[in-house]
């Protein structure tokens, strides 16, 4: 059995703690058992790892390859979507990358699960009965429904034939139906479908086949553009002649709105917050420096990022795609494998030079990579921690206080020793998609 | 007739716009006729000398000098309490600089006026009705009284002998009642106390040399603290034999808590703000760089500053002080004579260096004292405009990109050419307080 994490989406509804980079499975808001703050991705992988040794494969984005790495460590298995085109382009890929990289058998059950589902740990005990059924043959493809609470509007149904086994035929899928008819698809024994799907890796790579044949791993890559950019469902599992589903009765929550994420966090602010005793039902999260105050609020959320601050009604909240879309703004954090940093101050003069200053914080034993920038300058100033700067092939032990200048076409890089903080002011006509060249670094003190 | 306008007080409650150096009346959150935003000291001191000719000083306390000036213009007239004494000592004081410095006459009129009572004009047309009053002898002090327009129990009431004339005699002063009682005391013409005193500066010598008695300026001012720390109504005039009262009767607000204050705000929000259809009677000011989006509020103000975010129920808001009391924050921001600038970041490492990021904003022509720091040391990255740096007695122009760090105990100066924004990163064990030496800068260029 091995198992494919799809991590995708860009999380607007979560903003301003998501956006493009930071997608909703990277927020730490949820605690462990253990009472650790962690994110969804975290707890996924801990809960999957808890269960089961089998080998976790993560699909996903380029953009979210840094955020992976640094919160499930730099060993994680990944297959990274040459561009972005929805479930089936990403589910073939990883079958493509299982056989030809990891020379799995075709016989093998693959299982794929989305990273993000609030779930317990009953959820992921399922997946040896999809194991089961897929090497038992029940069908073609064998999914995982979710017992409904309620008659929900706005999931998808899978109507199985009877509800008489574990495992049962599917009979047909419903999308968002109206409350009365859930209510009827229920009776029938109708599940939610929360996008688990299982098969033989053989089944999946007939699906590659009839897109593109090769023999290597980068042929498939290289014409990931041919696949089309559909849903897994729509494209495979809906017209398949061979659906079976198991059945999962237990905690199951997608937590996408403010609204829904809110319901599994405790009560206690996150970050610098007061809540007077006087507010009800309200969450605070602030990932600024500077204090949170809230007094008199009900059944609100209040959402503080370097990205923006959000102030709302908790219902009104599943609103705020439509006002964060138009807004094109640069992320002011982010998630790279070597730490994070963020944005403290952007400015644009009068004559178009531009500044960024950001502050960053490199974990020891990681380097920014050595390079130049064509159109900018930069001034890297160290705040604390140990560290080697890199100037034109010249390295430098740096502590706290020291600064480095560097001009446009200087090469430079810095490695921590210690981890590291540093303030880095970029001044420019264009800081980004400005030529910057990465040269081989060699930061031997001399 | 001089004016004498008092400016004082921390405003805590309308954190987190106020703090300990950016007084309530220095907020700019009120419109003009005209529709710019000004601050209470800006509108107060335009109405003042749109209705009179009458030379103006302001008594404050030395944290707010830089303030004043910056948004009144260099030349107003200030006498600096040598500490924070209350109404009392700085009103004594003010008189004693009339008389030294400014030789006014003993039998010229002097009007004390709190510097931020939201008004209309009228109220300033009345102070030429007070200076009658005080050159006919009416009384030894004439006050000002507000015509209520409810029964407020949080104000001090003027119970005048009579109604009959512009001009009354006092009877007694009230302080505070219930509100049957003060209803009673205005249906006998009682008038809100709004701390407008007026007399001829004779008296108020004459209280000065009751206890202190000397030849100049200087030399009361060095005996500031043998004045005591009382208001001027408890004082003087609560005691004073020989009290009349004017009649004011329109607009008068106090704008001191976010509930007041935003009863004279439009209710457009100020700065990067949306707040969507849904919200009703909800205010929003953003001081900020990013974005607020405020949904689904009821009732509410969100203000965010450099210093922290309050999001509150209006009414809840007015019980701030006490959550803000508690914290010892630095201000993240202030406004000097040369400019203003604001905390970027702020940093503690594990070994005490502390770090401060600022993003300063110098005007053209203006300079930030020539010094040297015994413990810290700074760098000084240029992002706009043309300023000169002056380093150990030489002087280099400088533009955005232009990079100067200053080891401790090196002599830095910086002069704007243009409007000059730089970002300033201070490294060292201590920050405030650090032996800061301050020298005579020779800036010209070689």
């Amino acid at each position: 059995m091995k198992i494919v994490l799809l991590s995708g989406g860009s999380g607007k509804r979560l903003w301003p703690l998501s956006n493009e980079i930071r997608s909703k499975q990277f927020l730490k808001v949820v605690k462990s058992e253990q009472n650790e703050i962690e994110s969804m991705v975290q707890r996924v992988y801990r809960q999957l790892t808890a269960v089961t040794d089998a080998k976790i494969t993560i699909a996903t984005s380029a953009s979210q390859v840094e955020s992976i790495k640094n919160q499930l460590g730099d060993k994680v298995s990944l297959v990274v979507e040459p561009e972005r085109r929805n479930t089936f382009p990403a589910i073939v890929l990883s079958a493509a990358y299982l056989y030809f990289e990891k020379n799995c058998s075709s016989d093998e059950t693959v299982i794929v699960l989305p990273v993000d589902p609030y779930v317990d740990n009953g959820y992921f005990s399922m997946l040896n009965v999809l194991d089961k059924a897929v090497q038992d043959n029940a069908a073609d493809i064998v999914l995982m429904g979710v017992k409904p609470t309620y008659p929900s509007e706005k999931y998808g149904y899978i109507i199985p034939e009877s509800t008489d086994s574990t495992v049962n035929p599917v009979r047909e899928f419903k999308e968002k139906p109206d409350a009365k008819t859930a209510e009827k698809y229920i009776s029938e024994g109708a599940l939610w479908n929360c996008g688990v799907f299982a098969f033989k890796l053989s089944y999946l790579m007939n699906l590659v086949n009839s897109v593109v044949t090769g023999n290597k791993f980068s042929e498939i890559e290289n014409h990931y553009n041919d696949f089309e950019k559909t849903s897994f469902d729509y494209a495979v599992v809906e017209k398949a002649s061979s659906v079976a589903v198991v059945s999962y009765n237990g905690e199951w929550k997608d937590l996408g709105t403010w609204n829904t994420l809110t319901e599994v966090m405790d009560n206690k602010p996150i970050g610098d917050v007061i809540i007077t005793d006087d507010c009800k039902n309200t969450h605070a999260i602030n990932e600024l420096e500077i204090p949170v105050i809230v007094m008199g609020a009900n059944d609100m959320v209040v959402a503080a990022s370097p990205d923006g601050i959000l102030v709302a009604d908790k219902v009104q909240s599943s609103y705020i795609k439509k006002y964060v879309e138009d807004r094109d703004m640069r992320p002011m954090f982010e998630e790279r494998s070597w730490g994070e940093y963020k944005v403290l101050d952007f400015a644009v003069n009068e004559d178009g030079t531009k500044s960024l200053t950001k502050r960053k914080k490199i974990r020891a034993g990681k380097r920014i990579e050595y390079q130049s920038h064509k159109n900018r300058s930069e001034v890297m100033t160290v705040i604390s921690g140990k560290c080697i700067i890199t100037v034109n092939d010249r390295a430098h032990e740096a502590y706290a206080g020291d600064t480095y200048a560097v001009a446009e076409g200087v090469k430079h890089g810095l490695e921590a020793v210690t981890d590291t903080e540093i303030i880095e002011i970029q001044v420019g006509k264009e800081l980004i998609a400005d030529g910057t060249e990465n040269f081989e670094e060699n930061n031997k003190l001399s």
